[in-house]
């Protein structure tokens, strides 16, 4: 069956897709990327039909008190009144009656359709609906009085909770006069998209009336029918039921269905078009075809469903017409096709291969530089300085953490006035200079892990660290710019699934293991007194017999309580603590000297506590709870506040925790070198190219750190308009490399969490929202000027470097163990771990478990828990330094496994490297089996992946 | 419409609640109830139709490899074969497009219908099926030879995880030789009950048929067709929907149609029933007219629904057709009944008046005496011996937490010791005399609190305690034989969910508040030292000088490492630990002997240990890991392995943590005093008489106590048979409260939590468990035998005591805190209370909600809020221990709400007291407007309301 006018159906009804889904992570791991169905809803500048928003009025209290009263209103979901509570429920799927759908029709068969109706008011309406039925003119005035009576509206106001006071939903007042104030103040309607329109249902039980009377209107302009729809929007629709109560509830039901038939979008489009009650009848037909229907004894009719999260999609509708058309075969050459675009590692033209030296560098420059002028004043929006603040926390928060974790690392070669400033300086340049402006540079955890083996290295070999450390930095740099020279970025698409997860696994345990060990070893430190144990004892004991005696005089106690300082017979001692003993000339003595107490436990604590309330304040972004600024505030700054909320505790009680160190005047934290770093220092000459080697190594993983982030934010889905600059951002990364190297600063690349953050905080959207559905995402504000300001405010936050002495270090533990287990469960590697542990009928219906077995899927695991023991052991050796090239071996290994596993299973497993992923289409994307067929799960398909991968702890 | 026989309907198919919501909580909370739709399956000795399996086997492979695959099966819900996976998809509710069932339709109304055929076997069968239709003799015989092709199923072990190896899903092999192994090995069987039937339905597209083929056959004698079915169950229907390619996959649809109309109950006696074609498209017409539809743009036809936690009932299909004949009326007469059956105070007859003094004892002995031999016999099973372990730890957890707590609340005259004999004594004898035997008594929140009461007013009024104690116990029982002949247990109707939730709320609040309180009491006890304190000091000072020389010599050092024991020069001192110093006849001096480091922060890191460890334990039960026998042992042992956990950590450090004081021998834990409390002790006579007072109080307290807990477990949804006994059970508390107060031992009631785990440890269910269905309840094993042994095995437990030692306070504070959080998390006015913080918006749809306005809500949590602040502040005044008497002006609250809140409102909010009940149904009960109507709640009001509370924290 082909509808009329195909074509343009496609281009209407393929937008809506609602990715709710998306939005239950967080703004880090998801900025909510639409797919491409918003794409077509306003920017192919092809006019859509308007967005219809039905109310059915419904006529209650016959014989009596007759009134109409709004009972449901629908956009996308339908929304009940709660008439017992006085509230709307929440937007649910509407489920009908198969019979009143029925009865619907033939009433409407019946009845009146008035198609492209001239009336310019709701008087001239009412006449005309009312004129043409055979109805004697005593009655046709009661009904005509009884239309226009004026309906209640329940008008909610929306967005936060009501106040105690206020709780009580406003009624519409009967007082005739003020018709439309109360429905232009409706919050309702700023929700509505500009250009919507309304639809009016009126049905009801009318004792006078001997026949039903079904009345079906389009009007020809649309017009506001006044009082009647809740929000003052024109209407185009307007539908009247009324009859003998003989039906019962029956005419609700039929009005609900009337309602539910022009909130669908397919018939909605066709009743736009029909030039007769035929073409009336016969897409009411076309919606019966495609009804879902559930069983009666297996479903409870009045259970409300939840909005799905992913809609299907009218393009799918529309398919399944075609293929009654032209046959399965049209339909899987476009399913194939549309599967392709969602694909996270589809080649982006940027990383298309040149073929000469820097080409692709060369292009990246030419294609920003059109857009550099406005780079900055795309920046002139309110919603910058917002972005401004959220991204300068989180980075501050970030330079702290890491600076102070390589601090103690380096043993003070690096700290957090050289995280401070590098940060700084680094993140400021890369703004100005880069090819992916909104990227935010940050430490990260892979260069991190790399830089404490290298110091470990340098450490057990007796190397002057940082001349070393330069070296290996001006060889990362010309390493890298020879893999700019080579467009190596273009192997990038060699990265799957496979290897990022390894990599974020791998890291993501060495900051778990790190965390608890660094908590462990704090044990040692500061030793816990058992009972048993000899010694929490110290007395002050002066060095000369009598050479003292007048001084010890003066400070015999008037009060015999306070024992620190009492006499001790005819000793020259005293119990006076360590520091006052000092400061008297005497000299603490006794194995509880230098033993604190208390601190070891309550350094677990600290630790504790601020991993918990990391973790709770995250989850606090997806709960019930709050309004949604709160909320919003509360899950962003999780571990900023987490931190606050540790040293708060921690300086409440005042114990000599271990605090970060940083130096008390702006130099660098080891002590004796300036901010230049000599070239070669204590080391021998040959140093400088033996430096290459661990270069090289380093080389690979700021490779992949840096290449891999810069995919996941290049998605599709962010529809950035400026284009990504693979080349030129490893470029830039580089030249910072070298940069940082000389002046001793940490190593930067982009980090994956922080950048996502900060375009989810520069997301456009369109300012209408429709009820249930979330806003549509427009794109992104491309500019530099957010970036720059973040990192010149973290330049001046240098200053503010003494107040950071107050952290203490279990504080940080607890944040780093924080970032490594919420990096580690966002990964699908970490779900299919889980699997391990459910028993078959307990594991959830993932797509994935639905196509392999689930003996292939545990074997894919395996495999990786297999790569990932192995990597974990070489990171236990001497030869740990070499890690990252293991984890470049897991390429090899994923190469590997397409001999072990078939290219389906490794598509739903993980995704096919480039040269399958070319051979495949025809064949392979094809379902496996032909009865599992396309109605499947093609649907779920549509949904765009999240980028569900933290790649960089950071 | 009427259908033939609707009375019979009636019974056969009101059977079909799957409470499944009823299993997502504790087994201690709710032992799931069934609700009366399961009497009526059983018990009734009405025949039912069988169980009917279903399915469908699809022609794959035209035109090269003909086979038939299952692929998908039916009993309640859809299981569709995972062709991909090779494995089945979890439980859902079928979903069908509505043009398959109309060609279904279609092609059974021009198809071939046999009902009542007397084949005797497959080939039969088959014969018959193909000799009516107007087929060549060749395509005959080519059709029957394929239809007696084997199909191939998927046998799928079930229940637990399949291990690695066997992983792969055994397929049937084409050996023909023993068609029916594997069949008969099939798990599935177990699952079905007893008397089950098939119904296979065999659809695809077979090309060389010219028209499709459709047949319907109805077998006068259900008989297992050979290998057709994957369970060797005698199939009743076969259908067979053939056809040439035109449709695509219309065959799978219609084949699917089919299968889910024969799973519907009604179309099933229907269809059994039917004696024409006639009858059978009449049947699917009335499906039809009863189906729910799902609008094509708002639902994912693909979506699978996850089965409901409440089907609809078959009851109300049958008020729906009702209405049809009889009108509104009758309607609502039967649901108001019905209604009235699931309300959970509904007078029981145990708890009618009797009016004659002690008559309801009286009533209750006789009544009990008729089973007391069958109270031994019905625990010969081997059940009893699971349910003896699971409650005995969980009473020794009780009587270990309890009994420390009350020991340190009652300065050791209450203790450990004295809780394991009193639990034992009194727990046997009630199990031995009681009414409701499955009841176990326990020391519970609100007596522990008021004994704490009681002593702190006995301690400041220099009471000597126990003998005060005795003569409370006396006036106690005294007064509880009163309210026993008074038969005032009838009273407790009046107790509503406002009353149990105020009692709960405030015994819970006061367990968080004394368990956070005594936690930080460890911190004055156990000081932390902050750096500036002066002191950690403690040296040891020998008495006089040089009288000890020789033996100070003699302890000389030879290490000089060895700093504890040095020499202080001059001085008659050394620095050893205090315990060594003491034993060598020195004074431990200075500030720092007495000061244990370490212990308070350790203390702290228990306790949210073990309150953690408890609670993620919880959780772990409705988790998806893990067998269910692993998940429910963690669940329902969660307090245990906190506790050894805890001490297991504890035990590692060996650390000097504050614990459990246990006597070193079998007396009482108070030193001094024998077994038997002297009548008056150091008291003045007058205080015997005067004891009256808080002895009223107590009264109070221990009625509601015992009483709201004896009507949660007489309630009608665990079916018990041998009836309750509320005023023998007051009876027998009184007489053991006498006795424990003779003794000196603490005071019990019946505890909710622990007798709802007893009663769900003796559930009998049906063996045979209908996939998607949860096992169906039967009824408790009521006896005596198994509450006898777990008291006899906790009086044996005494002698283990000195285990308990080594128990750390912390650890049961943690306990105590996790009990208190449970009890309060369990109770609907915190739900209430949540809803305070939650935007409207984000409000779970609460039935509540949808009837109840949200300011109304409000309201009545903040009045509760208010009674709850009102007890605390008395509680916190010298008047604590009147607080009895203020939950008892609960009651008179929640009258006196009746003048605030309408009737309805309290039905959603509470639940009516017994004069409003009886006056409200007619009219109150009715939906309050409307248009509302019945359609819309009914189905959810029928769901037995789970035991939400639990009243007592035990």
């Amino acid at each position: 069956m082909k509808l009329p006018g195909q074509e343009e159906f496609e281009v209407s009804s393929a937008c809506e897709n609602v990715p709710t889904g998306e939005l239950e992570n967080g703004p880090g791991s998801c900025p909510s990327p639409d797919g491409t169905s918003d794409t077509d809803r306003g920017d192919r500048g092809v006019p859509t039909d308007p967005l219809l928003f039905i109310q059915l009025n419904e006529l209650l209290g016959w014989p009596q008190a007759l009134e109409w009263r709004e009972t449901g209103r629908w956009v996308l979901f339908e929304e009940k009144l709660e008439v017992g509570a006085g509230r709307w429920s929440v937007p649910h799927v509407p489920t009908l009656a198969l019979p009143s759908l029925q009865k619907l029709r033939s009433l409407l068969a019946e009845g009146l359709v008035l198609l492209d109706c001239p009336a310019q008011s709701f008087l001239e309406l009412v006449e005309q609906v009312t004129r043409v039925e055979s109805l004697s003119p005593e009655l046709r005035g009661q009904l005509q009085a009884l239309l226009l009576q004026r309906p209640q509206h329940l008008i909610q106001p929306t967005g936060t909770r009501p106040c105690q006071g206020s709780a009580h939903p406003r009624e519409a007042s009967h007082n005739e006069e003020a018709p439309l104030k109360e429905q232009r103040q409706n919050p309702l309607r700023r929700k509505l998209p500009p250009g919507a329109e309304a639809g009016a249902v009126l049905a009801g039980e009318l004792g006078f009336l001997v026949r039903p009377l079904g009345a079906f209107v389009r009007l020809r302009d649309p017009v506001v029918l006044g009082p009647l729809t809740e929000v003052p929007l024109p209407s185009r629709f307007f539908c009247l039921l009324l009859g003998p109560s003989t039906l019962g509830r029956g005419y609700h039901e039929m009005g609900r269905a009337m309602a539910i038939l022009l909130s669908d979008r397919q018939f909605q489009w066709s009743v736009r078009r029909a030039s007769s009650l035929h073409d009336l009848l016969t897409a009411l037909d076309a919606f019966l075809e495609e009804v879902t229907v559930l069983p009666p004894g297996r479903w409870d009719p009045t259970a409300r469903i939840a909005p799905p999260k992913c809609l299907p999609s009218q393009h799918k509708r529309l398919l399944s017409q075609l293929r009654e058309v032209k046959g399965p075969s049209a339909q899987h050459g476009a399913l194939a096709e549309d599967r392709h675009g969602h694909w996270p590692h589809a080649p982006s033209p940027e990383l298309q291969r040149t073929g000469r030296l820097f080409g692709g560098l060369v292009q990246d420059v030419r294609r920003k530089a059109l857009w550099y002028t406005s780079d900055f004043l795309d920046a002139l929006h309110p919603q910058c300085f917002s972005a401004v603040l959220y991204i300068y926390l989180a980075t501050i928060t970030n330079a702290i953490t890491f600076g102070g974790l390589l601090g103690e690392a380096t043993d003070g070669a690096q700290g957090v006035l050289e995280s401070f400033l590098g940060t700084a300086v680094a993140g400021a340049a890369f703004c100005l200079m880069a090819g992916q402006p909104l990227t935010i540079l940050s430490s990260t955890g892979p260069v991190l892990v790399f830089e404490r083996l290298l110091f470990s290295f340098s450490r057990d070999y007796s190397l002057d660290y940082l001349p070393f450390r330069l070296w290996v930095g001006i060889w990362v740099a010309t390493f890298c710019l020879a893999l700019v020279a080579t467009e190596a970025s273009v192997l990038v698409r060699y990265f799957t699934r496979f290897t990022e997860e390894g990599f974020c696994a791998l890291i993501s345990l060495i900051f778990i293991y790190d965390a608890v060990g660094k908590m462990l070893s704090l044990t040692s430190a500061y030793p816990i007194q058992s009972p048993g144990s000899p010694a929490y004892s110290c007395f002050c004991q002066y060095p000369d017999l009598g050479g003292n005696e007048s001084q010890w005089k003066k400070t015999e106690p008037k009060d015999r309580d306070d024992i620190s300082s009492m006499d001790l017979g005819l000793v020259n001692a005293s119990l006076l603590p360590p520091p006052e003993c000092a400061r008297r000339g005497g000299h603490p003595r006794g194995p509880g000297c230098h033993i604190v107490p208390d601190i070891a436990f309550f350094s677990v604590l600290l630790f504790l506590t601020s991993f918990l309330i990391a973790t709770a304040l995250k989850h606090v972004k997806t709960s019930r709870f709050f309004p949604s600024v709160v909320r919003k505030v509360l899950g962003d700054f999780s571990s900023v506040l987490a931190m606050l909320l540790g040293c708060g505790l921690d300086s409440f009680l005042g114990l000599a925790t271990p605090k970060l160190m940083v130096p008390s005047e702006f130099k660098p934290t080891l002590p004796g070198r300036g901010w230049l770093v000599s070239p070669f220092g204590a080391n021998p000459w040959w140093l400088s190219v033996a430096a290459a080697l661990p270069a090289l190594l380093l080389s690979i993983l700021i490779f992949m750190d840096q290449q891999i982030t810069a995919v996941i934010l290049n998605r599709a889905e962010y529809k950035l308009r400026k284009g990504a600059g693979f080349h030129l951002d490893l470029f830039c990364v580089s030249v910072l490399l070298l940069l940082t190297s000389v002046l001793g600063l940490p190593w930067y690349v982009s980090a994956t969490v922080i950048s996502l953050a900060h375009m989810d905080s520069l997301r456009r959207e369109s300012t209408a929202c429709v009820l249930g559905e979330p806003r549509s995402f427009l794109g992104i504000r491309e500019q530099r000027l957010t970036g720059l300001v973040v990192f010149i405010l973290t330049g001046a936050s240098i200053f503010l470097a003494p107040v950071l002495k107050f952290i203490p270090m279990p504080v940080l533990y607890g944040i780093f163990l924080y970032m490594g287990v919420a990096a580690i469960s966002s990964i699908q590697f970490t779900k299919r771990v889980q699997l391990l542990l459910m028993p078959a009928k307990h594991q959830p219906d993932l797509l994935l478990l639905r196509h392999v077995p689930l003996s292939r899927v545990h074997l894919f695991t395996a495999i990786q828990l297999a790569c990932l023991g192995l990597l974990w052991i070489i990171k236990s050796t001497p030869a740990a330094i070499i890690f990252p090239l293991m984890l470049l071996g897991l390429v090899g290994v994923r190469k590997a496994l397409e001999w072990v596993f078939s290219p389906q299973e490794l598509l739903w497993l993980d995704e096919l490297m480039p040269e399958k992923e070319r051979n495949i289409p025809e064949k392979g994307l094809e379902p496996e089996y032909s009865l599992s067929g396309d109605t499947e799960d093609s649907e779920l398909m549509y949904q765009p992946r999240a980028p569900e991968i933290n790649i960089s702890v950071n």
